[in-house]
């Protein structure tokens, strides 16, 4: 009996063109955050249900894979990073040397309905900083995600990172006379807007307990276009025209963030031509540590999904753009040049070049095909008149000249 | 209430000290396999219970993390890569072209006793040939994982490449009287050499069937140190010595390998000094793919995991051996030169230079403290001298020479 070839329902298989636009993104993070001097951290993705259930409230703790093991640990697949993160550094909150600028790619699962092309896992690059109060935080944390759509081919014209604050917006309902203690709810239903009707909103405003007049007033909210009053933002602004980004951000009030844990200022990355859903998002949480235990401490953080982006780059570049010829492909005619084919491979190597080496005995045409068709960028046909000169000729793949090599 | 600071039992946290390493065997493993001409793939860590359970056979089976989902599918964490391989490359048999030459490095999960550091999850680093049957393949497969120990670090003479066949051992069986269908028996427990007394073996190859004699002549045949009469071994040390790594493999016909699955050629690699468990291990594999419902070909695979070599790594090179001094280090005084520090990071950013930026103003000792613990090699603090000249100092923190910088 055959089992399903298909891999499990909303999980992703990687071949190897599918991998090449992953590895552009993954080189693309890792570079970025490498320029802007955050350290490499990570954890395992199998993390404990307490942990994840005690941060995640709202939507995210329904959604968790959870299960347990043979000893009856409540374990769980993490839904996001940000519980591991505050967890690895309480446990080691007083040897640290803060502020931490800490960097992971890691995969994460949310069970979800399967709407349009949504999966079950992604990956997701964080990069945080905990330990600094000052918006110099927020401008490394989003000036480095800028720095990455660069490196992945993006222009800056294709993006603009939208940015608020929560600490300002709730202001501004505080002066409309929505008491602090709704404010939650409040965030929690403006986030839905654009995602859901403004009905559906004002009827999860209601059941939050916000009359007629409190409910108009957190529509008439959602119209502020300047921040000029907010300090953070501000100042965020001055300190992203000193580093070079200035002209990719934008005030948004509309930007609030499904998640509870933020305090202050919130952004969320869109490309240019509001095609596709949100490329990065993250705000200031400063009293993450403190919700397991930890010492407080200020904390901006950043993720940014692997799905979005790679659709985007698709868009943007072309299906082929993340290829490109390298390596050289060895082959050879008859079995009698395996043995000249190997030694070649061994010196190319050794000389720096990947190579493809052919495993057995082809006619010229497969083994050219093949060559072309896998992206290497020279290929080398060994045959017996070669073995015999002691000289096989290199082709390049792209030029289509011929140089010799002694055998 | 605070819940635990630690990972789920079984579970690593990777901290930066410990990403180094990390970084420094998986670099090794893409650079190895991208020099061999391998192609990236990947899959999910959750995969079909079914699948895995199929294959997984002997120990492995009870071992397997599993649960059903929200809508009662039955999942696993995968124990080893080997039957999402046979899933991928079923899927798309009729549009692949082969041989095909895949890698891919895996997270894998087995709910083991928890005896002498083993961890539930380790990291595997994968190669597999697909459609070959000439020892060729078992020459780029093992040479690939050769160039990944020299890539890391290790000394040629610091390791053995122990290669047996499990089609000669079963011919030397036969010839013993030991029928073929008690094989997969005697290769299970003949594994288990070293690791358990021979009583207990004997006891195991009691159960499976064997009488005095026969468990006598099967004890005897692991005496056997001459491999001349097995043909695809010394096809396979005549073509190392092409490749070059023919110095560090030897015949040891007790390396048997657990799984069930293995056809021919098997191999492990050991430290030198016999200091560690298996550094890597494979063989040939021929009928994996039908055993899904695919069809049948030539296959090689190898497993090399990242926990033992990174064990080695540190007992050879020391501790500190993977850290390595680069960047800037950019700091200043008072806040009043913040705008100048990060205009100055900014800078060396865009000349490809990474910089970890002071998010606040420190004392000079503070600042260079950090910056050499940190593993910066270049550290730079403005003063407001230094704003008013418009001119810093680079310090290079090995050499402590110094140059000027214009801000």
């Amino acid at each position: 009996m055959n089992v399903s070839f298909e891999p499990p329902r909303g999980m992703r298989d990687f071949y190897p063109e599918d991998m090449v636009w992953r590895n552009r993104v993954f080189d693309a993070f890792r570079a970025a955050g490498e320029a802007a001097g955050f350290e490499q951290y990570d954890s395992c993705v199998v993390e404990s249900y307490d942990l994840l259930a005690r941060k995640a409230g709202e939507e995210v703790g329904e959604q968790i894979y959870h299960f347990e093991d043979k000893s009856g640990r409540h374990i769980a697949l993490r839904p996001e990073m940000t519980p591991t993160l505050a967890r690895m550094v309480a446990q080691r909150q007083k040897e640290l040397v803060f502020p931490l600028k800490w960097t992971t790619i890691a995969q994460c699962f949310r069970y979800e309905r399967m709407t349009k092309g949504r999966k079950r896992e992604h990956y997701q690059w964080n990069l945080d900083i905990i330990g600094e109060e000052s918006a110099m935080a927020e401008v490394e944390v989003i000036g480095a995600a800028c720095d990455a759509l660069r490196r992945m081919g993006l222009a800056d014209g294709d993006y603009k990172v939208h940015v608020s604050s929560r600490r300002f917006l709730g202001e501004l309902l505080e002066k409309s006379g929505i008491a602090k203690e709704r404010h939650a709810q409040v965030f929690l239903a403006l986030d839905k807007r654009g995602k859901m009707p403004d009905a559906e909103i004002a009827a999860m405003l209601k059941d939050g307990g916000l009359g007629e007049a409190e409910i108009e007033a957190a529509f008439g909210i959602m119209d502020t276009s300047d921040c000029s009053a907010c300090p953070e933002l501000a100042e965020l602004f001055r300190l992203a025209g000193i580093a070079g980004f200035a002209d990719r951000l934008v005030f948004d009030i509309s930007v609030v963030r499904g998640l509870s844990y933020y305090t202050g200022t919130v952004f969320e990355c869109f490309d240019t031509a509001g095609e596709f859903r949100a490329i990065f998002g993250g705000g200031r949480y400063d009293s993450l540590l403190t919700t397991i235990g930890g010492e407080p401490t200020g904390a901006v953080g950043l993720g940014f999904g692997d799905v979005v982006v790679t659709e985007l780059l698709k868009a943007r570049l072309g299906e082929n753009a993340a290829k490109g010829r390298k390596g050289v492909a060895v082959g050879f005619m008859f079995a009698g040049q395996a043995d000249a084919a190997l030694k070649l491979a061994t010196r190319l190597r050794k000389e720096g070049k990947p190579v493809d080496l052919a495993l057995r005995a082809q006619k010229p045409k497969k083994f050219f095909s093949r060559a072309d068709s896998s992206g290497a960028l020279e290929a080398v046909f060994v045959g017996p008149d070669d073995v015999e000169k002691g000289v096989a000729r290199i082709k390049n793949l792209e030029t289509r000249e011929e140089r010799e090599t002694c055998l």
